[in-house]
């Protein structure tokens, strides 16, 4: 079997796929706990699924490897996370949900201190607040909206890090970062990586544009200039209608997902992070769309927070979601996660996912509850997460059979 | 691990395989079924062999993707069925059991109907049964028999198909097809898809033919024309002797799947879908050969049909044939499947199929029923069906180690 396949040849009309997504859901036990955040939750809905469908594990990127939320996500996607990377500025374009266009190029930004002999002091200007990274975006965003005919674009992003895009004719992004990654040097002269005149007109803007926002920021005692990294164009990505012949959507309250989803050609709908109205807006756009990706933040977050007893709280409240959806009589129903945030580890892990799949077309197996332990005996097996949506769209009837 | 491995270097002399094909025996519990159809039957001998072996689940080609029968049982002889694939000609001979030879040309033949302007009508000639098929390539076969030196055969497949094969010297598979894949519009010329002079000669060849076959069926009032489509030799594979090292037989009373096991060099031997006498078959070839395919049908013919109870009932019978074949003391025996026939879906499908392995080397896994559910807690997990036949190599004892 080959780790991709081609599907397009096989691709048919068929039922709608929901997407359930619970972020991080998958845990460990450790310390004083015999179980798991899953194995502790009280999740009847999800049992009652996976106990008329099937179960399994899922591996998001390679065994060991912990996944970011990006790869994690497009390998749910049926993106194998290795070949499908995306330069950092698109990335952190995606991450702020700023909607970039093809031809635009992004590129991250830190504050930094400089010297009054222009070395580099503090490559992230002290970690200032995020209140102070609005107020000098917002500086340089009344400051400077184009330049030498291309429109600047400037967003807040966390801290000392900020997203700069480039909206213009004949832009490219084989561009060197200016970061030099030490201090007591200057920041990098702009230069290119390539020979194109798209990323030589590139590298003409940022030489016009830096020495404004160096004069801008003159006055400022900490922040007083940007490095720029990770130049980027929005990745030229066949979506997933291309790929799997599906219309698709993402509800999704936080940018970053709600980005990455659009990198792949989802359409997003309105979402707000609150379980309960985020399921309304997926019933209201029920007749458009073959194919719903819907996220859930708060297991992940809690994960992330080491807080256990918080972890097992919103995996029962997304547990009460389950019905809403089952209600709409999808095809194929799946709940998973983009990687597993155990409590104890207070951070992404490696470990696979939980992954139960409810279809009138699946196969049971005798898994009755929803955990990682209870699913490592399904009949899904262990697989890498890529598997998944070629797995929905079968189930769903989307796939013609292959050969005669 | 690589997704395929050349074992070549690896082949040692071992001990005999017999593979038993239960021809689409993995189904799902559906409608008012708590148990598949396999977990229904009573399966003594199989159940024993798991018992005493060990069990798993095999994917034929790709998750969520429905096999052929080609597909599925080449992966199961250990050809991955995306890398090995066969022209839609050779496939069509294949399937009719015709012994298609390198160098030969084969293609697929519709008959149609044309009005008196030349212009296709009914590009299937009105799905004539199957005895007007036969009487058709009955003119045809009678009047001609060749053209410009190269031998022309004719045989019917089923209602309006049939098959062409052209065998001489320097044929070549590189042509367009003649169907138009429209009505109200004449078949296409013949014409070349690349520049080999196989090819062209190929052309005239088929330029000096059709002119023939248009006067021959003139009188016919409804089929009054053939439409050629997918050329192709006999693909050029490595045998199962080359790969593997074994010298292999077929007993299959189908011709298709007997087909696509001579693609890969077995021998057949005679066989009539009456499975105690293919077991005799079978036995009395056993110090000939040191690899036996034997496929058994009805299995898969239920499933189409939509009959749970048939299908259960040709389970027991296949069962029933065990004990015959492990008197054999075969070193390493294994019943699995091509694909799911679930007879709640009435066509082949996505599933995983449970695969049994008996040998002296087996590891005794726990799995103690012969079924979809159990097995699919398996010793052997769940893997591509490619790799079944590296794993009966080595536990007959046919691959050396690997490495100091």
């Amino acid at each position: 079997m080959p780790t991709t396949m081609d599907l397009s040849h096989l691709l048919q009309d068929g039922g709608k796929i929901i997407l359930f997504v619970w972020d991080g859901v998958g845990g460990i036990q450790a310390g004083a706990s015999d179980v798991t955040e899953l194995q502790a939750a009280r999740t009847p809905n999800a049992d009652r699924l996976v106990a008329d469908g099937c179960g399994g594990l899922l591996e998001p990127v390679y065994p060991g490897v912990t996944p970011g939320s990006g790869p994690g996500h497009l390998a749910l996607f049926g993106y194998d996370a290795v070949e499908y990377q995306c330069g950092r500025g698109a990335l952190a374009a995606a991450g702020v949900g700023f909607d970039l266009q093809h031809g635009d190029v992004a590129a991250r930004l830190n504050f930094c201190t400089l010297d009054g002999a222009g070395n580099v002091t503090d490559r992230r200007a002290g970690r200032i607040p995020n209140e102070e990274c609005e107020r000098l975006v917002g500086r340089l965003r009344e400051a400077i909206a184009e330049v030498d005919g291309v429109e600047v674009h400037w967003t807040p992003v966390k801290e000392h890090r900020a997203l700069l895009v480039l909206r213009g004719e004949g832009l490219g992004d084989g561009l060197e970062d200016t970061d030099p990654q030490a201090t007591g040097v200057p920041p990098r002269e702009v230069t290119t990586m390539d020979d194109t005149p798209e990323s030589a007109r590139t590298a003409d803007v940022m030489r016009a544009l830096l020495p404004k926002v160096r004069d801008l920021l003159a006055d400022e005692e900490k922040a007083n200039m940007v490095l720029v990294r990770g130049f980027a164009e929005r990745p030229a990505w066949p979506s997933v209608t291309e790929r799997f012949g599906v219309r698709a959507a993402v509800v999704a309250g936080t940018p970053m997902y709600r980005g990455v989803a659009k990198l792949v050609g989802m359409e997003p709908l309105e979402a707000t992070n609150d379980v309960e109205k985020d399921v309304q807006s997926l019933v209201a756009a029920w007749d458009d769309y073959d194919f719903f990706f819907i996220h859930y933040k708060h297991t992940d977050k809690a994960g992330e927070d080491g807080d256990f007893d918080a972890k097992v709280h919103y995996i029962e409240e997304a547990d009460a979601a389950l019905p809403a959806l089952r209600d709409l009589e999808p095809a194929a129903l799946t709940v998973t996660a983009d990687h597993s945030t155990p409590s104890a580890m207070k951070a992404h892990s490696f470990h696979p996912v939980p992954v139960l799949l409810s279809a009138a077309t699946a196969r049971r197996d005798g898994v009755t509850e929803f955990n990682e332990v209870a699913c490592a005996a399904g009949g899904l097996g262990l697989r890498p997460s890529t598997h998944l949506m070629p797995l929905l769209l079968g189930h769903a009837g989307r796939l013609a059979k292959f050969g005669a």
